[in-house]
């Protein structure tokens, strides 16, 4: 990772959370460990990454609580990486990615994977902020209140 | 930036998405943007960031057509940099790491700023994935479904 400020004592969350996964091979780590991925080979294969990166990624998500390692699920001599439940929390980083990509990144012909809701075999609906009344809550309806504010 | 492998044409829009913004600075840029700020000087000073790294991040950002240039707000002869429509749909992106941060990353008592919905003055409510039905929609009942499935 390149050497950079750290910003895991910001008093802004969204500094504090990149600097625990504002990296995108952490990124998708994380990804394919919601998708089931769960030995250091399949994360290689998988995003095509080289070893030492891999194993420094899974370190230092390992150190910050986002996965740990448990007994392989076949009983083999392997450790499984798996979501912790912070991890898990990360659910909804990886949808809101997900969502935003299919909106501006993709030619309407061109082929991608979606996000299957497994009860019903359709794309999950969409994410959505609203108000506790129920209206939608745009970005232009909010501000960021600082720590100096009374 | 790193030199590194180019996700610009995953079929997973999760990378597709990471390969535009994957990185801390233009995230933060971002989140910066939806703030009220406008020039480099002020990106400079908010970020402590290096005048040649936040050049390099916001010329990537308005080549990707995240953010644009425009007249400055104040008829002087400086450029404003405000993000695009597809810029402002990153919007429940930085909402969905702010949510995550302040559940895991700050003690009780740590101060932090909150996002505040400007109507009530109020903390914004939380992100939700939620069924047409209305039932909460967690990983658990997710699946990626690849381009390589029927």
């Amino acid at each position: 990772m390149v050497k950079r400020v750290s910003f895991g004592h910001a008093p802004c969350p969204v500094a504090r959370a990149l600097d625990v996964i504002g990296d995108w091979w952490s990124l998708l780590i994380i990804r394919d460990a919601f998708d089931g991925v769960r030995r250091f080979g399949e994360f290689e294969a998988s995003l095509g990454i080289a070893k030492g990166i891999l194993a420094s990624r899974l370190r230092d998500l390992t150190e910050k609580e986002v996965i740990e390692t448990a007994p392989a699920s076949d009983g083999s001599a392997y450790r499984d990486y798996v979501l912790t439940e912070k991890g898990r929390g990360l659910f909804l980083v990886i949808v809101a990615l997900r969502q935003w990509g299919e909106d501006h990144l993709y030619r309407p012909d061109e082929p991608r994977s979606s996000l299957i809701d497994i009860e019903t075999n359709k794309p999950v609906p969409r994410l959505d902020l609203r108000t506790p009344a129920g209206h939608p809550l745009g970005w232009e309806r909010t501000r960021v209140k600082k720590i100096t504010e009374a």
